[in-house]
C-alpha cells in the first residue's frame, strides 16, 4: 500500500487514492509501525470522482464479495481435504487406482467418522426425546435402559408443553441449564448460575458471537496462540479484527508463558492495536498439551490485569491421557483465586463433539459466560435471540454430557465401560504415533498430554523446501500432499494453524481405530524414508 | 460529520480528522450526495498524533462492544417478550395476580410451542437415526411404522459409517442433498442439482451467510420489503449493511409492485448506495400475502436487468390458504423464462421450522443457491467449513420434508390425515382471526393466504397516540403492551417490522389451538372496545 505518495506545498504528507473505495481498501489492512507513523502526519488526497460508486450494481464476483470473506482461511477443511475427497472418489470408481484402499482422515476431530461408537445412554435418551410417543409403550421397556427412559420423562419435563419440537427460550431451555449449571458446579466445587449458560450449536457459533460482540475494526486485536486451532483465526478475520499472536514454546511441551503474552500485548499496543481479549485452548488444539495450574493462574492474573476478556476453550476438558495432569477451568482458577464477576470477563466454551462422546454431528454446545455488565449480557442474549434458538437435541445432549449417569443408575457400569473404553483406547493410539513420529527422521513430536492431536515438527531437508517453492506451495503443505497421494492419510499442514518462521509442522488426529494403528505406522514410515531418501540434503 | 473543513493553498478541499479512528468512523457511514460530491475533489488531513487508540483495554460495556451489535434490533423476541416471561413467572407463583391465567404466544412462528403435535412418521425416523442399534430389535417393529424403519436404513447408508454423530460433508450429507434435489426437482419440474444444496441449522444461519458474503460496507444496500421479518434487518445491520426499504402496498392485500422496487432503487443508487441483491419473502412474513405467478416474473425481470441477487425466503412454501393462489418458487418461475445459471443469482432459503410440520426446535433448513461463479461458490463453501456442517437431525429432516411418504407406503395415510388436518385448521384459525380483526372499531386486516400471521392495521385515536408518546414508546407498541397487560395475549409490534410512517399495526400468528380461538377473539374484542372507549377522540 500507499505506493502513491507525495508531499504538499505545506510539507504534510500526501496519499494519492484512485476512488473512496480504495481509500477505504488501503485503510482496512492492517498498518506496519512505519505506515503508522507516516499516516499519523498524512493527508490523503482523493483527485478522482467518486462517481464510479455509484454506478450500477456489479455482479457477484471475487472482486466484489465481502474481502473479509476472501481473508478468511480454514485449512482443517481446505485444499489437502479437498484432494482427499478426489481420490476417495477415484478410488470407488477405479479401485486400485492408488497404492493404498481407503482415505483415512486424520485431519479433523471427527471420532465418529473413524468408526467410534456413540455412548448408548445418550443415544437412548436422544432417541426417546424424538419421538416421547413410544415413551409409555411396552415394547420400549424392552429396547432402553429405564434410566434412559427415566431421564427422557425428566428432560421432557423440563420443556414447556414437553415440545421437543418447538424454538425454546434463545438462551436454551432453562431446565437443561440448570442441569449443566449442576455439573459444572460438580466439577468446579464453585457455584455456576444457570443463567450464564448460552446453549448453541457446538462451540464455532459461541466463539463466532464473541468476535462479533468485542471486534469493531481492525484496530482491535484478540491474541490467540500459535499454533492455534483455525476457527479462531478465521472467526478474527471475517468479523474484521486483528490476531495479535503469542506463540507456544516447543521446546517445553508447547508452554503457554505469560512473559510471552505481555511481549505480545506490548508490541500490539505499540503498532495501535487495542486487545481485547485473549484466546486459551486448554487441553490445547493442535499441540496437545494440558496446563499446569500454576499457569493457568499466571494467565488469570495477566487478564485481570490488563483488563482482557479471557475467551478459554474448554472443549477437550475430558480428554487428558496422562496421570501426572488434571483439567481445571479457568472459572475454577479465578474462583479459587477468589476472583469474583468484578475481577474478570471470562467465557467457557464447552462442546459435545469432542470428550469421550465425540458427538459432532449433533452440534451442541453452550458457552458460560461470566463477569460482564447486564447491559452488555443483554446484547449477547440480543445476538442469541436473532437465531432463536440452538437445536434441542444438541441442548439435551449438552445437559447430559454435563450430567451423565450416575453410581447406582441401571446404566451407570455399561457407561462407565464405554467411557473408560474410549479415553484409554485414545491414550493408547495417542502414545503409539507420538512414538512412531519420534522415530522417523528428522521429526520431534511432543506428547498429547490431552485433546485429540499430535502436532509433529518435521525438519524439512533444504531440497524439499526448494521444491516445494518451485511447485509454489508451503514446505509443510508439500509434505503432507505427497504423504496423502502415497498413503491416503490425510494430516493438516502446520501453515494452516501458524507456527514459528521458518519450522515445518502438520496436525494428526489421534482418532484412526487402534487396529489401524500398526498399518499407519507402517505406511507412514515407509513414506517418510522414501521422502527422505529422495530430499535428504 | 465533515464539520472541520477547510481549503489549502492548491483550493482542494481538506477534512481535519482528530485521530485515523475518527478519519474510519467517518468513512464508516453512508454519505449524502452533497458529500460524496464534496468528497470527490478531497484532501483528508489528519493532524493529531495517532497515539491515543494506543492506550490500554477499555473494560467491555456498551461504549466497547461493536456498534453494529448494538444497532441490531430483533422485535420478535423484543421487550414485549421479555414482559411476558415475567408476567407468565408471575402467575406461577402468584395465580390469580392477573386477569388471565396462561400467557397465549401469538408472537412467534413456534406451532408445536402451543400445542401442534409433530408428524409421527418425520419424528419416528429421527428417533430410529439417533439410535441405529435398535433397528434390528423385534421390539422395534411393533413401535415404529416399517416405512420409518426402511427410511431411517435408507438415510443411514446415505452416511458414510453410518456415524449419525459425525461432522458430514460442511454442505450437508450428500445422500440428503440429492433428496432434496429429486424434491425440488418433483415441486418445480426443472432440474436441481444436489452440489447447488447447503443444509443449514434453519434458515436464519443461511441468511446471515448470504448478508456476510454481499455486504462490504454500508455502501452496500440490500432491498427489503417493509413490513419485513426482522431477522433481514437483523442481519442487514449486524454485518454493516443499509436495509433499502421498499413498501408492500396494504390497499392491494400487500401488493409487491415492481415500480416501487424501481424507485427505491433508483432512490438509494442516488444516495451512493450500491444495491447487491432484493429479499423477497413469499408467501409474506409478517403480511401473509401470496404472490402472483404474473408478479413473481416481473420480480425476475428486474433483477435480472438491475443485476442483483435475488434473496427468496420461501420457508412458507407449504403455507397456503386460498385455493385461488399456489406457491411457485422463484427458481421454477425464472427457469420458466428461460433463465439459466448466467442470467440471475439466486438463493432460495428452506427451513423444517415451517410449513405443516413446525419443526422449530430442529434447526434445519437448507439453501438452494444458483447462478454464482464457481469461485463464489468455493467462498460460500469455505464459510460453511468454518462452521463444520449444520445438525445431523436437521439435516436428516430437511430430507424427509421434502420426500414424505408416498401412496402406497404404510405411513401414507395417516401422514396425510395429519397433513391436511394442520392445514386446514391452520386456514380455518387465520379466516376466524381475520374476522375477528376486520370486526373491531378502527381496525382493518388483509387477508392471510399464507404462512402464519396476520398483519392487522389499528387507527390508533390521537389520544392513544399522545398517551404512548407522553411514556416515550412508540403508539403500536403501547397497544400491544396493554393488550398483553389485559389479556395475556402477547403481539409484536408493526413497528418491529417497519411499516409506511404514520400507520399502525401488529403481528399475531394464527397458530393458538382452534379450541382456544373463541376465547382469545373474545379477551380481544373486550380489551379493544376497552381501550377505545378509554382513548376515542
Amino acid at each position: 500500500m500507499m505506493r502513491k505518495f507525495v508531499s504538499d506545498r505545506a510539507g504534510r504528507n500526501i496519499i494519492l487514492v484512485r476512488s473512496f473505495h480504495h481509500l477505504k481498501q488501503l485503510l482496512q489492512r492492517p498498518l506496519s509501525a512505519t505506515q503508522s507513523r507516516f499516516l499519523s502526519s498524512t493527508v490523503l488526497d482523493s483527485t478522482s470522482s467518486m462517481a464510479s460508486s455509484n454506478s450500477s450494481a456489479p455482479p457477484v464476483n471475487l472482486d466484489t464479495i465481502n474481502p473479509k470473506v476472501l481473508k478468511c482461511e480454514y485449512a482443517v477443511r481446505g485444499e489437502i481435504v479437498t484432494l482427499a475427497q478426489t481420490l476417495q472418489q477415484e478410488l470407488q470408481s477405479k479401485p486400485g487406482s492408488h497404492p493404498f484402499d481407503e482415505i483415512l482422515y486424520c485431519n479433523i476431530g471427527n471420532p465418529q467418522s473413524l468408526g467410534q461408537e456413540p455412548i448408548t445412554f445418550f443415544r437412548e435418551v436422544l432417541s426417546l426425546c424424538d419421538h416421547p410417543a413410544i415413551l409409555d409403550r411396552s415394547e420400549t421397556q424392552g429396547l432402553f435402559s429405564a434410566d434412559a427412559v427415566e431421564r427422557a420423562w425428566q428432560i421432557l419435563d423440563q420443556i414447556p408443553g414437553r415440545a421437543t419440537g418447538a424454538y425454546s427460550h434463545s438462551q436454551g431451555i432453562k431446565g437443561l441449564r440448570d442441569t449443566i449449571a449442576a455439573g459444572i458446579e460438580a466439577r468446579d466445587g464453585f457455584p455456576a448460575d444457570p443463567n450464564d449458560i448460552f446453549l448453541t450449536d457446538g462451540a464455532s457459533p459461541a466463539v463466532h458471537a464473541m468476535m462479533q460482540l468485542l471486534i469493531r475494526s481492525e484496530k482491535d486485536g484478540i491474541l490467540c496462540p500459535i499454533p492455534q486451532y483455525p476457527l479462531y483465526s478465521a472467526s478474527i478475520a471475517l468479523h474484521g479484527g486483528t490476531l495479535v499472536p503469542y506463540y507456544l514454546d516447543e521446546a517445553t511441551g508447547w508452554g503457554l508463558e505469560v512473559s510471552e503474552l505481555e511481549k505480545q500485548l506490548d508490541n500490539a499496543k505499540s503498532k495501535g492495536v487495542i486487545v481485547r481479549a485473549l484466546v486459551v485452548i486448554n487441553p490445547g488444539n493442535p499441540t496437545g498439551q494440558v496446563l499446569a495450574e500454576e499457569n493457568q493462574r499466571g494467565i488469570v492474573e495477566f487478564c485481570k490485569k490488563e483488563r482482557l476478556v479471557l475467551l478459554a476453550d474448554e472443549v477437550y476438558q475430558e480428554n487428558v491421557y496422562v496421570p501426572e495432569k488434571t483439567f481445571h477451568s479457568f472459572k475454577k482458577i479465578s474462583r479459587s483465586l477468589g476472583y469474583g464477576e468484578e475481577d474478570l470477563s471470562l467465557v467457557s466454551f464447552q462442546s459435545v463433539s469432542k470428550g469421550f462422546y465425540g458427538e459432532c454431528g449433533k452440534r451442541g454446545g453452550y458457552m458460560e459466560v461470566t463477569g460482564f455488565n447486564a447491559d452488555v449480557r443483554e446484547q449477547i442474549y440480543k445476538m442469541a435471540s436473532v437465531n432463536l434458538c440452538s437445536n434441542i437435541s444438541g441442548q439435551i445432549l449438552a445437559s447430559l454430557v454435563m450430567s451423565p449417569p450416575k453410581v447406582g443408575d441401571e446404566s451407570y457400569e455399561s457407561f462407565s465401560a464405554e467411557k473408560e473404553g474410549i479415553l484409554a483406547s485414545l491414550a493408547r493410539r495417542a502414545k503409539a504415533l507420538e512414538d512412531a513420529f519420534n522415530n522417523l527422521e528428522g521429526v520431534s513430536c511432543n506428547k498429547a498430554e490431552g485433546a485429540m492431536y499430535l502436532f509433529p515438527r518435521i525438519y524439512l531437508p533444504q531440497k524439499a523446501i526448494k521444491a516445494a517453492e518451485a511447485v509454489d506451495i508451503a514446505p509443510d503443505a508439500f509434505y503432507c500432499r505427497r504423504l496423502l497421494n502415497a498413503t491416503g492419510i490425510v494430516v493438516v499442514p502446520g501453515s494452516g494453524f501458524g507456527q514459528v518462521p521458518g519450522t515445518w509442522h502438520f496436525r494428526c488426529t489421534i482418532l484412526p481405530q487402534e487396529d489401524k494403528i500398526p498399518a499407519i505406522v507402517s505406511r507412514l514410515t515407509d513414506f517418510h524414508q522414501g521422502f527422505m531418501d529422495e530430499f535428504r540434503d
